[in-house]
């Protein structure tokens, strides 16, 4: 017997019938003779929907207190699922209790709209598997120091979940999703991308840190720090399938160094194109120049991603970095009106049409020349590269964003990711 | 300066534009000087949609876990509706806080999907009152000692809205609804039917268990009890009429004897064809006869309206009852499969096909004759009555259904409450 947590996406979650499958699932599991504590999603759409409403009511929401009302109206929708799924396990013949994270309780900070799980005190949860329940908890909520009901975030389900499994020792946790794990790349741009049987926790944080969407990056990182066993497997595959072969499918994130011995050097190609650069240049370098630029930067509450500074040339310097796009308008305003005047800057430029490409590997450690062999294939292909900015185990460049697909599909093939073209 | 609680129905929230108009009248009151807490419905259709959700994942609801889910689930709608107000209020430039019933908190039993309020701790209300908010709380729904939402059954927010009314001593309980206030009977059926300015609180109870659905009978009994100032107005008067005009609208409930002095005797006519009568003839007349057939009844779940027993004529009586008409044919098989046999009665007939006509009015109390007007005016439009029923301040006959306006406009001319006919 052991202890497993099961999330169910919103897609998973989408209609009575879909919600009928989950049960089904999970009632598998428990006459499998596991305990099974279930965090779904609300169903899709039933979030946007919500703060739509919202937004319709007051367009500018800015005040602590419009966030706290925000946080009580969405968590809503995970408590209209985890109803909803306990209902249909009753009607699937098991017992079943459904909790909102204030019940659990789920203690968080009281940064509404982006909590900060704090404690998780599983006595009532431990009390009902052992009473033979299968223990149904809303994602991406719980309640702060006044009573008040937080949220965590978008995808701050997945985080719930890893949080949960980490509270309870779970044997594994299980990210039940709409695609069957973790691929070399984006199937949808190179059809030859794998998924990847394991991957290890640190690429899994690259990944999706790089805009792979398939999990959260907090519930990657809570999952490294308390070592939970995750994996993320789909929740379309038909739900009678023996339970070994589905314990068996997706792809399980490890933090087993062994697992990574016959791994390829690179183990996935991630990009996104929700970036843009800008760059101010010829500014006099002086002590403090990094800070009166990218202070100006947060201060405007302008989340920055790439920061690369060269190497001055005659006392000047430049510098260059990247936001969202959404930001771009706004950032780039900034720097002309207010950091160019007060830095002495030459020059301001920027472009919002670029992408980021970065090759994700833990076996980049141990191997020389990976990057050299990724600068070597775009050249080869005739893209030119705008920045570069490199970790242990990824190297990222901006490139122009037309040849994005390009650039994917020759690095996924240089470093000898391809595999079958995937099915249609 | 005075403490007011706001009660808004599901049409009243029905949309963001709804609203934004509760929005605005509930800072019409702010601004003039008044402590206000506020008291929502779900957003119309919501309640049922949600509940609709769970029927299809489980016809058959019956236990008691699965009512614990149901509940859980139904509260859902009024969270969403306490944030939404919040968020429009705070737009209006107002401050404003949302709490769910389980964070005032407003105590509950157990007994889910129609749980009984057993305090309600209005200290958090009351501070944030005193710091300047609008205190929005959800209607319908509160905690048990398990900590599990309790829902307190249909309409269940009129009673919320009076229990905290009650618990705070406010000064007055506005229960905004879709109509102007009690009128002397439907006026869709007597275009003469005229709006009453006050109605006693017995008057009131009689005309909410007739059949009268502008307030939730449980929350007639709570204003009794605690002696609640309650006005029922409608929520679709321009937002920014003149305060005391609408603090005069609508209908008031009160609870003083001289109110009513120079009332009519007859206040409204009730009607009600949601109702099917059965009989049990040629019973032989023993101790325990009464028991045997109504005690297998409400053992059944049925519950049971009027219960008429004849005089006993040669050692046989005969015994006819009501039952909400969706009960009619499981009444009607329960009497001829257990209840004729084991009483010895003759025969079991029933109606589904009639309606129960009342007359209503503290007035009656005092007058004799009224009764009489009653079965005189019926007879003079060639009515028969089949079952009648008193006690201190109504009288109701079960009627053919076919005759029920008729019946209605004749009693409500009779009993000279025709006004001017309504404006369409």
């Amino acid at each position: 017997m052991a202890l497993i947590v099961h999330k169910y996406g919103g897609t998973s979650m989408g209609s009575t019938e879909r919600i009928r499958n989950v049960a089904r699932r999970v009632g598998k599991w428990v006459r499998a003779g596991h305990q099974i504590v279930v965090v779904p999603s609300a169903m899709s759409g039933e979030t946007n929907r919500l703060l739509g409403l919202a937004k319709e009511l007051s367009p500018a929401q800015t005040t602590n207190a419009v966030m706290r009302e925000l946080d009580a109206l969405a968590a809503t929708g995970e408590q209209v699922s985890v109803g909803l799924l306990a209902i249909a396990l009753m009607n699937e013949g098991l017992d079943a209790v459904s909790y909102a994270g204030w019940q659990v309780p789920i203690k968080t900070d009281s940064a509404y709209t982006k909590a900060r799980i704090e404690s998780i005190d599983d006595q009532r949860i431990r009390a009902d598997l052992a009473a033979g329940r299968v223990v149904i908890v809303t994602g991406f909520q719980g309640i702060d120091g006044e009573g008040r009901v937080t949220t965590l975030g978008r995808g701050g389900s997945d985080t719930s979940a890893v949080a949960i499994a980490a509270a309870m020792k779970a044997d594994e946790c299980l990210i039940y999703t709409d695609v069957d794990g973790v691929y070399t790349t984006d199937p949808r741009v190179v059809p030859e991308a794998r998924r990847l049987a394991t991957i290890s926790f640190e690429e899994m944080l690259e990944m999706a840190s790089l805009g792979s969407k398939v999990l959260q990056i907090r519930s990657v990182e809570f999952a490294g720090k308390y070592r939970v066993p995750l994996r993320v497997l789909s929740s379309f595959t038909d739900w009678d399938i023996a339970i070994d072969e589905e314990a068996r499918s997706g792809t399980l994130i490890t933090f087993e160094e062994a697992a990574n011995m016959e791994q390829a050097v690179v183990s996935g190609i991630a990009f996104n194109r929700d970036e843009a650069k800008v760059a101010v240049l010829g500014v006099p370098d002086k002590p403090g120049v990094a800070y009166r630029i990218l202070g100006a930067v947060a201060e405007a509450n302008i989340d920055v991603d790439m920061i690369i500074q060269n190497m001055s040339r005659e006392g000047k310097t430049d510098f260059s970095f990247t936001v969202h796009r959404n930001d771009y308008a706004r950032t780039l305003d900034l720097l002309k009106t207010q950091v160019a005047p007060a830095t002495g800057a030459a020059e301001v430029s920027g472009d919002p049409r670029i992408c980021k490409v970065s090759i994700v590997g833990i076996g980049m450690k141990s191997h020389v020349g990976v990057a050299a062999t990724m600068f070597r294939t775009l050249s080869e292909e005739g893209i030119n590269i705008q920045m570069i900015s490199t970790s242990e185990i990824k190297t990222s460049v901006v490139i122009d964003e037309k040849y994005m697909e390009l650039a994917v599909r020759a690095l996924h093939r240089a470093f000898g990711l391809d595999g079958e073209p995937a099915a249609a």
